[in-house]
């Protein structure tokens, strides 16, 4: 088995080792429940490091008060395995009180300007906790690359802001989202949907599809497009949209024209139930 | 001459080389204006490590709107002098595009709990953009000591909260406040003073001795030394008080007691016409 550590101390000490062995060391950190998203992760950081961290934390600070942080899904033997198959060399899996050990009054990173739009206004705290548990783990192993999904793309955003700012010497890289065969996402959250809610969710990436495919056509104004997404995802009864926006594809702006040139995002947030997925794809640029 | 260099990728490839040669890496934060107080920084670190980086940046962000940032002492010429002297092998002095190619929106860190008293109280965002600049300079550095003046007390508690907090592997050694004969801290803002406010700045240290003598002489009550501090700066007719604290040597929360095991320290901020002035004395513990 991948050997698992819990300890920071720990931790360093084989980095370090991988280190004096001349080896590039990259990260991959989640919050478990690892899925096939997460395992191309991972084998891509094996592609390109002598030594693999993968990092496994549900990081309390990223959820709002009336979040699932609870009831976020933990499977850690099912983790390991993922770990194993997709060539990890090392776990870290911290408890809250070795990432935190003075509570909730903790040094943080905040990231203006990406940090309030979209998720951020949806999810107060949410990139704050995402910056600062990252920045931490950046600390602990000192890595040369990490490894972050494009699913999670406004998050790829604030990381990649937030090492630029503060000029932590990591190389974040980026690696394409992973789907179902009917172009659902894969998500931690996806267990959450119940049958009804499953099918609805294929919402999600038809929107987009069809809004990429309006841009292909020719399509210029944001705002059709925007009207396209809310159009498709309306027509789905177990869907609630939270929003669908379609921006600049580096500082989340909204856009007003798309494709010319112009690199252009749609992003969606849609509830089904008490389930809240996101997803995203480049339009155009 | 000591090699002053202004790019991180210098800086960075100067340190990688250092530690190819297995030394220890030490980094003097600063922002120039050096007097013997940096020296002593400087040869502590000298004393310590065996690559002594020493960076030189007036922090824009660290300043209030209507504080001293223009006018802040600039002196290179002896700067380098003082370096030299107490044995630096590099100079960092990057410029402010350097250091906030995105200006003002960038992403910053907060020290919550400590930031907000005393010097904090006082100007409001001064350890916001302490502790984000000192972050930045630590991840282009990546030193594994770095030496903080015990004359900026908050300062010195703040760094090493934000270490402690993020996780950040390098050791914060504290040293010694320098003094001219007559008591006066070395402070960078010294030569603001005309010969009346030199004289009368010589209070601070005064008032301090007078607590400190209180506490020895058995004086367990903080309002108590407060108000000695208080009364000695009040004397002073060029003097105007700003604070006069006796708190908790860690928290900063406000003392009640003084001696007897607990770690007290008295903290003072006193205005000598448009020059502000700070200085403190562990009361006891």
């Amino acid at each position: 088995m991948v050997p698992l550590l819990e300890e920071i101390r720990d931790v360093r000490s084989a980095v370090a080792s991988a280190r004096r062995e001349g080896k590039i060391v990259g990260l991959v950190p989640t919050m478990g429940a690892l899925h096939a998203g997460h395992a191309r992760l991972i084998e891509r950081c094996r592609a390109e490091s002598g030594f693999v961290v993968v990092s496994i934390f549900v990081n309390p600070t990223q959820f709002g008060p009336n979040e699932d942080y609870q009831r976020y899904p933990r499977t850690i033997e099912n983790d390991l395995n993922v770990c194993r198959d997709a060539g990890a060399d090392l776990i870290f899996a911290p408890s809250v009180s070795t990432m935190y050990p003075r509570g909730a009054s903790s040094t943080f990173v905040e990231v203006p300007g990406l940090s309030e739009k979209l998720e951020g206004a949806s999810r107060p705290g949410h990139f704050r906790g995402v910056a600062t548990v990252v920045l931490k783990l950046f600390e602990i192993v000192r890595p040369d690359l990490a490894f972050f999904g494009e699913k999670d793309y406004q998050q790829l955003l604030v990381i990649r802001r937030m090492v630029d700012d503060l000029n932590v010497p990591v190389e974040i890289r980026p690696v394409p989202t992973v789907r179902e065969e009917d172009g659902l996402a894969l998500s931690s959250r996806n267990r959450y949907l119940d049958p009804d809610q499953r099918r609805a969710a294929r919402v999600l990436s038809q929107a987009l599809q069809r809004a990429k495919q309006a841009v292909a056509d020719g399509e210029r104004s944001a705002d059709r497009v925007r009207q396209i997404l809310r159009e498709r995802i309306e027509l789905e009864g177990w869907a609630n949209l939270d929003y669908a926006e379609v921006a600049d594809a580096e500082t989340l702006d909204p856009a007003t024209e798309v494709g010319a040139g112009l690199r252009a995002v749609a992003l969606l947030a849609v509830r089904f139930g008490t389930t809240r997925l996101i997803d995203n794809a480049i339009l155009s640029g």
